[in-house]
This record gives structure tokens, C-alpha cells and sequence, in this order.
């Protein structure tokens, strides 16, 4: 197995592996620990506020000198329904006193909802070499300072007319999101329908029409995905749902318990927690959002009526009401230093005739 | 690359390549043309009479000596909701009037179900070497009667669930069929969601499960997608939208063109045609059923209802009222001889790394 392509070029490292950016789930330690294990760390910042930006950056720096990822969300905002946010808020005041959750209702007009523009001079200040993006493509004048200062950036597409926009946009490696990856959707452009593609058409279609590299991600969790994912021409691969019940994960115990003991079919498509598309283990919450029969917020506006909602559950390691993001394959995760299980990905990969 | 392994060994096949069974696409020409290459053709019969079971039968015979496999239905039959047939039969016919179609009115009390067990004599007579099935599981004197006879025995499974069934009711083999596979769901156990399980998830969970072959199909196309299902655990692949392009399909010339021509995200799945899920090209009568709001009756009473106007919309090269099933790299199929493709496959497999 010869680890070294240009996507390790690219990024500089020595294997091709990245840590998927989960917010939520990802500390500066776990980026840290895989990127001092020689992948890629990717430190998750989509919607946070420049200082906590910062400040994450700063903690990750502190615990590595190798190259690690940032990860953002390139969404536009859109416009808050003012009547349609406000019939949500009622119905999960409501759900959280028929279970005795005590729901601090946030006030709707002091919700802010920082864009990715914010970030960017802290991303340039703090020299990070590789930058990572979701939910739509960076604007120009950011692509250009990015280039301008020698950043990697790596795109995210679910279908292959987002791979070529993000091509010819100077974009210099492409996230491949199989349907089969835990966590939000990474779909920008309209489609007829929601592109759920599978990693087996999803990767080879994506290498054989673009010259950048593809990063494969959805449904890889031990050395025989690995070498799958590399036969079907992808260049590295991206694991998530792999690090969820790591040592330095911000998982809840019931969440990577679920984890554990999640069939194929528990994960399931949702927009209840965030007003996005996202997969995850299906749970209480998701069904009392389902069967209301109320439309649902756009993101990010969804979000943050959920957020403080989520943080108690969180507290209380309560499943049923907070987001258990997991792909078709995380029953596979291991409770271990997330540096060991990138070792033993590397071991079991070489391992393979 | 080593062909021969426990799956050629058990359907006496040069190669461990199946051509999947397409009703309304599949010809004895086509099974008898991947047989003869060395691969196992398969012969669809679901649904139909004993009379017309025996005759294909004996079309594919005289046109290799080769083992061929007769894939049948193994669902049992729903009673027929007449009120729900009826709606549907009244919009169908509204449908085809607006778009100066001349829909056939079928009579609904003369419909006649068959069910796979009409048939298992005629296989048994004819001395079938492997029966595979799909939409459920055969019965026990079925199965027995066929394990007397020495008949190998290829189920299909859409989640583990599926295929652990299936291995404990003494199959030889489990069709792992993964989200990306073209044509009808094989789906039997009831599961809070569809399973959609991608290919690069369910290959590895069923071979890692089960101790019997697996067949992997869902996204295989070339030498690579081949390769890397045996890298993901399967001992065999089953390709059914590379052969809809082929000299011996029956696939009309407007189907041929709609799959050349389609994006991976036009293969949506629909319960319009048959009342089955299944994925194909959208087309404009998966929109008007959908659209209509009415209750789609189930298989196969809604199959048995659009019959009329597939077949007359296939007389007249109308793509926009019959099947357009193809799975989500199906835009690779190419127009030549089945064996071609078929030696082409081996050929691309037999030359990487």
C-alpha cells in the first residue's frame, strides 16, 4: 500500500485519511489526535461566532503542530418565517413539558446566526493550511484570498453537478458524501429530488469526470472500505462515524451506546433538529417533530430553536432529545483514543493482500 | 485475479458474474448469452403462467447448455381493496385519455395473480440448476423440494435482517441489494423505514454476518466497481442496468436513450407502476400518479392495472408512460452484444492492479 498521492501532497500528510468535522462531536483534541497520528484532523466551526472560532483554533494549535482541517458552513441565511419559527417554538415548549424538560425558549429576535464571511480573516491570520466546506460553495472574493495565501481548499458535493461547480471553481480537492454518511447532507444546488447517491456510484462517477482529487466519504470504517474506496478511484477517504465513541468525542454516553448498538436501518433521513437534511439514529424527537405535521424551519433557524433544547438533553444524557448523527456503517466505532483507531485503520488496510 | 472460488463452484460458472434477472428487459437470448461467456444468466418468470414459465425455459435451452438461473416472485398475494383498484382504474383511464392514449380497460375480476408456486414443478421437471428469488422467501416444502433436487437456491436481501433469514432457512447464497440497484426493491421484512442501504454499507455487513456467498448488486458497472465489491467481502457481482442497452434486451430504443442520456440523480424510486418500490428514470406517469394523490393499491394489483399502457406505451416507443428502471450508474450501459459487455467486464477486472 503506497500511501503517498497527491491528496497527501496536497495537505501534507502521510496518509490520506481525514477526520470528518463533526460539531458537536469534535474537539481540538480528536483533530489533534489525528493529525498527530500523520492524517488529517478537520476542527468543526460552521455558525460559530469569530471568537469561539478563534478560540477553538488556538486550543487545537496548542495540542499539534502538524496540519489540521477547518471545517465551515458556506450556506447563505435565509430569511426567518417570523409565524412559522413561532408555531415550532409552541409546539417544543409544548413537547418539553409533556416530558418534563424544562425548555428555555430563546428569543427569536436575538438569535444571530453567524455567517462563514466572519471566520475568514481568523482562518488567514491563523495561517490554516486547509480549509474544508460544506453546504455550498465559498464566494469568489473568499476563494481568492484563500489562494492568494497558498490555503487548501476541499469542497463537499452529494452529486456530480456540485463536484464540477466546485471544480471550476478553483476548488483543489472534492468530499465525494455518499448517502451512506452519518450527519448533515453537504447538497447546495437544486435538484429535482434529494440527491442520495451511493458511495459505489457516488465515487467512481465523481473521479472519472474531475482531475482534482476525491475524498470519499459515507459507509468507510475499517482497511476493506479503505481499499474499496481507493479501487473506485478515490484519492483518500473521510471517516466520521468512526471517532463518534472515541475517547476525545464529545458524545454522550447514550448517544455512542446507540451507536453501538445501531442496526444498518436505525439511521434514517431527518430535518427535524436542523431544518437541513441529516442522517442519524431515529429517535424520540425526531418522530414528535414528524407527527405534528408542522412545517419545519429552514436551516439555520430550525437550529437554533433546538439548540438549547439539545444542550439540556446533552446534560442529561438523554438521547430522545438531542441529535445522534451516524452513518449506515457506525454500529462499527470503537471506544478507544481516536489515535488508536486511526492506527488500526492503517494496520488493517495494509494488512490486505 | 482468481475467478474460481465458492461461488462458481456452487452455480458451476466460469466466473462469479450473474446478469440480473429484468422482467420486461431480460430475453433467453440475453441469459443464454452471459451463460455461454462463462457468467450465470437469469431468467425472469415472476408473475408469469406455468405455461409461459415453461416456455422461456425452453427458448434459453436451446440456446445454451450452459447453467442459468430462474429468478421468480416469492411474495404471497395481497386480497384486492376493489374500491382503491378501482380509483386508480378510473384515473389511469382519465390519464391516458388526456394524452390520446386508448387504454385497454382491464377487467379487475379477471386478473389472475400467479404465485410462484404454480411453477416449481415445471423448474423441477426442467432440471434448473439455481432458482433465485426475490420480495421474499420461498416456503419450507419449497425449499425442501428443491434442496432434494440439488437446485442452488440465491435469495434476495435489501437489509441484514433479510439475509439472516434467508441463511437460516438453508439458502446458498444472499443478493445483497444495495440502494443503487435499478428495478424493484426486494424488501420482505417489515422495517420502520424502507431500507436503503448503500452498497459500500450492506456488502461488508452481510458478508461479515453470514457465512454463505454474497452477490453483490447496486452501483457495479466496470473492472473497478467489480473489484471492489470482492475487496468489500462479496464473493460475486449482479449487474443488471450494464445488459437494458444490450443487442438481447427487449428495452425500446427511447428507454436505451433515457438511460445513456441520465444523470445519476434521475433515478428516483416510485410505487406508480407496480405498487412496489422500485428505482427507474422519471418519467411523466411517475409524476401524474404521484401527483393524483390517490392511494397507490399494491403489488401486484397496481402492476396489474398499468400493464395495459406499458405494454401499448412500449409498442409505440412512448417513454413517458412505461418502466424506465435503472439504477444509479446505469448511464455506463453500453449498445452491444450482452457477451460483449460481459468479456469487456472481465477483461477491465482482469487488468487492475
Amino acid at each position: 500500500m503506497e500511501w503517498q498521492n497527491e491528496l497527501t501532497r496536497l495537505v501534507k500528510t502521510s496518509y490520506p485519511i481525514v477526520q470528518a468535522p463533526m460539531l458537536g462531536v469534535t474537539t481540538p483534541a480528536m483533530v489533534a489526535a489525528i493529525s498527530n497520528a500523520g492524517g488529517l484532523g478537520s476542527l468543526p466551526v460552521g455558525g460559530l461566532s469569530p471568537d469561539q472560532t478563534r478560540s477553538l483554533i488556538l486550543q487545537t494549535k496548542a495540542l499539534t503542530t502538524k496540519p489540521f482541517a477547518v471545517n465551515l458552513f458556506a450556506h447563505q441565511n435565509s430569511p426567518v418565517n417570523t409565524a412559522q419559527a413561532d408555531q415550532m417554538l409552541q409546539f417544543l415548549k409544548k413537547l418539553c413539558a409533556q416530558h418534563q424538560i424544562n425548555y428555555p425558549k430563546p428569543d427569536l429576535n436575538s438569535i444571530i446566526f453567524h455567517s462563514y464571511e466572519e471566520q475568514i480573516d481568523i482562518l488567514l491570520e491563523e495561517n490554516i493550511p486547509v480549509v474544508s466546506f460544506t453546504f455550498g460553495i465559498l464566494n469568489k472574493e473568499v476563494i481568492h484570498a484563500f489562494k492568494e495565501k497558498g490555503t487548501v481548499l476541499i469542497g463537499t458535493a452529494t452529486y456530480l453537478a456540485e463536484a464540477t461547480l466546485l471544480e471550476q471553481n478553483g476548488i483543489d480537492c472534492i468530499t465525494a458524501q455518499g448517502m451512506e454518511a452519518g450527519g448533515h447532507r453537504g447538497t447546495f444546488l437544486d435538484s429535482k429530488t434529494l440527491p442520495l447517491i451511493g458511495s459505489f456510484s457516488l465515487i467512481p462517477l465523481v473521479a472519472e469526470n474531475c482531475q482534482v482529487p476525491v475524498l470519499a466519504a459515507g459507509g468507510i470504517y475499517n482497511g476493506k472500505t479503505i481499499k474499496a474506496a481507493f479501487t473506485l478511484g478515490a484519492k483518500g477517504v473521510q471517516l466520521g462515524s468512526a471517532f463518534i465513541s472515541s475517547n476525545e468525542s464529545l458524545a454522550i454516553e447514550s448517544y455512542k451506546k446507540s451507536i453501538h448498538d445501531a442496526a444498518e436501518t436505525d439511521s434514517v433521513l431527518t430535518k427535524t433538529f436542523s431544518g437541513r437534511w441529516a442522517r442519524g439514529i431515529q429517535n424520540k424527537f425526531m418522530m414528535e417533530v414528524e407527527n405534528s405535521g408542522l412545517a419545519i424551519p429552514d436551516y439555520p433557524i430550525q437550529n437554533a430553536l433546538t439548540t438549547p433544547l439539545r444542550v439540556l438533553a446533552q446534560k442529561q444524557n438523554n438521547k430522545d432529545f438531542t441529535t445522534l448523527w451516524a452513518g449506515q456503517s457506525a454500529s462499527k466505532a470503537e471506544s478507544k483514543p481516536a489515535g488508536e483507531i486511526f492506527q488500526k485503520l492503517i494496520k488493517e488496510t495494509e494488512s490486505l493482500p
